[in-house]
């Protein structure tokens, strides 16, 4: 065998990531993941989540908009949280940021149509020969996935449209003063819709959520005392509720759909 | 560094799957992957899920089926639920729908073996120079799984056998009325031993799981109201209980081994 | 589609492993994945754990150990277990065993360096152009891990040091007596930090465990009844406290920490 590394290949393989809400105590991702290597044999398949509580829409659109912000241009996101499989609900393919995303529409794509702006929806009218009723990640958005991913065009699988379905959560505007918390992550950080360009204009702004006062934008955890809350821009360039070295979903009682406002408006210049 | 996607090899790679109760938060997997990949430089490493509850055979035997269900002929299954490991328990190499299984011998078989008529099984009696007790998956088993996923013949691995132990855990048969359930998974659908061709042939049956009366068959979760309750072919093929929206493991109190009747007998032709 | 398998190609790729305290739930991984497939299109790509508790730099210190153990030389591990990410903490670049680890500077090392004698540090010294205060596993350490596994020198990212921090945990010397439980894993085995080199010398050694005494050293679970608990040496090399089907967790009360001795001290030769 030869023990060599092969370092001289560079040229990028295909990406699929998945999204749903399949969980991971059963075979339903793997089975996904034998239908994208059918069709794309050398794509590579990076997993977002599959912890989607079941059915939950918004944080499934979080999470696939995250994806979609961080991987390079051609990349599919395949995105599965899909209660109303089988129903006459829509499929979508949505270009977003030079790349692709297939989704039930449902909701799912709410945060990518608004943080990127520009995406193109196609309804997906692919069909195979034979469908499951139950499970068309595996039957009907996995197969398009893996084809768009080996390179076949979207005029092969749908035909644009201009209304997919959206959820009720945007991205405050840039004038906005108050918005809620939108995702809780596994650290017990809460995420609210509030974009970094919204609250860095205003140096001295301070933040209250669900009626208890914050005070001002730290930049990092370690600004804090250690149990101490705190608001700050996260990673995803939004801003974020902690607790340096504690939870903030624990420790101060957040959670999603909680009110966030901006309790000062002197705008820096 | 080369930017460009390479969508022009289209040759499959070796696949080897992984169902194991390892669990993920310890370094097991990985350990087992190092030792697939140094026997497999080049083998697409696919999990079908970590969390079988600890020695839990029945239920690892169900996923493992799934993925010979779902994956290509030569594809290599690696399967590990192995609480008599270190003792005189054998191993299994399993030749099943043009695949290879390597595991214990202690009915993870099971249900592949039911469910893909013609597996041929060999006791795996290749071992390494030296093997830890507690550890067979990464010392015995996945060597094994490497080398056949390289392309080596079983034949350098084992010599045949006709008794793999089998749980009690059989699909009913065509004439049937009467099975139990198998398997719940983490959407709270509960997936009988009562195989689609059981049910299509009888239009009218009706379905009674633990004495409660679950009425006939639908084709997909939104033919019921949000929160009632349903029975339909599942994706796996197989009669399932669930809730729309819901889960009926938490909703109707279903579990494994609940007995499940087919209250009609007419047959339609 | 070729539908051939393709075991032509036997040179090995590179090998990235990935320990976070990221949990499973959220984006963050994947996040990651694309960063380093930014770097090192080829890598592949190992998930030791993402379950490290929030901010268990002793349990992440153990996974990384394990990983590093188990790979093959050139193999990069990336672990991030970082409660003062943005805070004036260094990072690290470690080569380990011919290999390269890159973590904080906050203890997540302790374990590679004690069990793997002639490791050498270097600060992380790298930076990129803009990197956000909170996520330095993506803007820092994940890149510096793609281009070591591109097969750049560590001389472009870090300068040589002598005094990574360690946590106080180290393994029992060999002619020590006492040691304690430093890792629990999900089957509920207890891992000490007592090595397989001081224990097999003392062929009648008996163990005891928080003040149990739970007797000589077994070879593998079955060598006691179902439900009763022993001692072996674990796959780890390290002396563990297991119960047979079942957990030494639960049923002993074990928990990391906890005070184990090796009560005989007969030196066999």
């Amino acid at each position: 065998m030869t023990r060599s590394v092969d370092r001289t290949t560079t040229a990028r393989l295909p990406i699929i990531t998945l999204t749903t809400d399949f969980g991971l105590d059963d075979w339903y991702v793997a089975i996904v993941k034998a239908v994208l290597l059918k069709f794309c044999p050398h794509a590579r398949l990076i997993d977002v989540t599959h912890r989607i509580p079941p059915g939950d829409r918004l944080k499934g659109s979080i999470s696939l908009e995250r994806a979609v912000a961080g991987f390079p241009e051609d990349t599919v996101h395949l995105a599965v949280v899909d209660p109303g499989v089988g129903s006459n609900r829509r499929m979508l393919i949505v270009h977003a940021k030079r790349q692709w995303v297939v989704c039930p529409d449902n909701g799912l794509i709410t945060w990518t149509w608004h943080r990127h702006p520009g995406c193109q929806a196609y309804e997906l009218t692919w069909r195979p020969d034979s469908a499951s009723a139950t499970f068309h990640g595996r039957d009907i958005m996995g197969p398009v996935a893996g084809m768009l991913a080996a390179g076949r065009g979207v005029e092969d699988f749908g035909i644009p449209i201009a209304d997919p379905i959206l959820l009720d959560a945007a991205p405050v505007p840039p004038t906005g003063r108050s918005g809620k918390v939108i995702h809780c992550d596994s650290f017990g950080n809460a995420t609210t819709n509030i974009p970094e360009e919204v609250i860095r204009p205003l140096p001295n702004a301070e933040i209250s959520v669900a009626g208890r006062h914050l005070g001002g934008l730290k930049r990092t955890y370690t600004d804090v005392a250690p149990g101490a809350p705190l608001v700050l821009i996260g990673s995803s360039g939004l801003l974020e509720i902690a607790v340096r070295d504690g939870s903030a979903v624990e420790l101060l009682g957040v959670e999603v759909g909680d009110p966030v406002t901006i309790l000062s408006s002197d705008r820096a210049n």
